[in-house]
């Protein structure tokens, strides 16, 4: 037996809920494109850039999708993920093409060859026809410092072809970036350990 | 040869990039807390809070740790990426235990009885000594519907052992939460391509 006051309350939840419902199913009935490839950024100073980026690898992957990630600045760290995902083997393609933080190698001329060739490497990537998802991490690093030509990088990913889904991340992406992507997330920092003295942490940071 | 021009530009790039690395180092120095285990919260409306959770498992598992995942509102799909975590073996735990977005259920008492379990087999991993990194996936969402108690939960939480870290994910993190954590990264959804018509896309949003 239920106390009356219980049955109004689960009459009132049922109505709010039955009404949340109704709104998203519409919401999702109102999408007509089944299929589309997604230019995705992730920007912002906050976490979790390119963790999502690698997250949606592995989904790709258990999907057995084909997917490649391409980095164009290295991190100080080698990360538990690249090992990994490249355990996928023909499924997880991972190229590191950046030399490294610009402040860490204070050559600009090298910082420039890496990004140009890592950008060679994204093209040739993105012609081959049973790729996925590309990843092209921290390519807005590169466009800030003016290291490739913005015009040519959004053209390009403009004109990827229909089925392929490209995340690019980093802080600071262009306005044209984001102007030309499908979905864009910026991560914000709210709070962060390293205020209260903690270092970098296995697992987490690297 | 180098140009006189190119040299000076190159001289100042050096400096600002010294200048840098220099700021970089001395924030690395004035870290003195080794090993912490992390409360981590991703908050927010937009996407990358799960996603960015199973990368850290990823990069965890990378390095041979121990992780459990805890659902506590069960997606609608099936997700990629629960296959191939769960081919680690021992490696990750996989549990879902919500029933379902609390407006598909309609059933309050239905969902406070799952939420109370998934909190249940939470605090029961909490207590394994050698897991390094819980994800409590969407318990802000329970939360938020009152279906645990708060402050239980965050005093749980803060008692964690001091070397486990905790991802809590979900939209509408409470205060208290952001309070207690260590690091809280907000996903903030600048553009979606379901405001242009395109459906959920395999391996991107399932």
């Amino acid at each position: 037996m239920t106390e009356p006051t219980d049955q109004t309350e689960q009459e009132r939840h049922c109505a709010k809920m039955a009404k949340r419902k109704a709104a998203q199913d519409a919401e999702v009935a109102e999408k007509t494109i089944a299929r589309k490839g997604l230019l995705i950024v992730h920007t912002g100073t906050g976490k979790g850039k390119s963790t999502a980026a690698f997250g949606l690898v592995l989904r790709m992957v258990g999907h057995g999708k084909r997917c490649a990630v391409v980095q164009f600045i290295k991190g100080g760290w080698d990360t538990g993920e690249r090992s990994v995902l490249e355990g996928f083997g023909e499924l997880v393609r991972w190229h590191t093409l950046g030399e490294g933080f610009t402040w860490e190698t204070q050559d600009k001329a090298r910082d420039m060859a890496a990004a140009a060739k890592a950008w060679e490497t994204a093209k040739a990537l993105m012609a081959e026809p049973d790729l996925k998802l590309l990843v092209l991490d921290e390519l807005n690093i590169a466009l800030r410092y003016d290291y490739l030509p913005l015009d040519e990088v959004v053209e390009t990913l403009k004109g990827r072809r229909p089925d392929l889904h490209v995340v690019v991340t980093g802080r600071n992406a262009k306005p044209a970036m984001i102007e030309a992507a499908d979905l864009v997330t910026e991560m914000t920092l709210v709070k962060h350990h390293f205020a209260q003295g903690v270092k970098a942490q296995e697992g987490i940071e690297f």
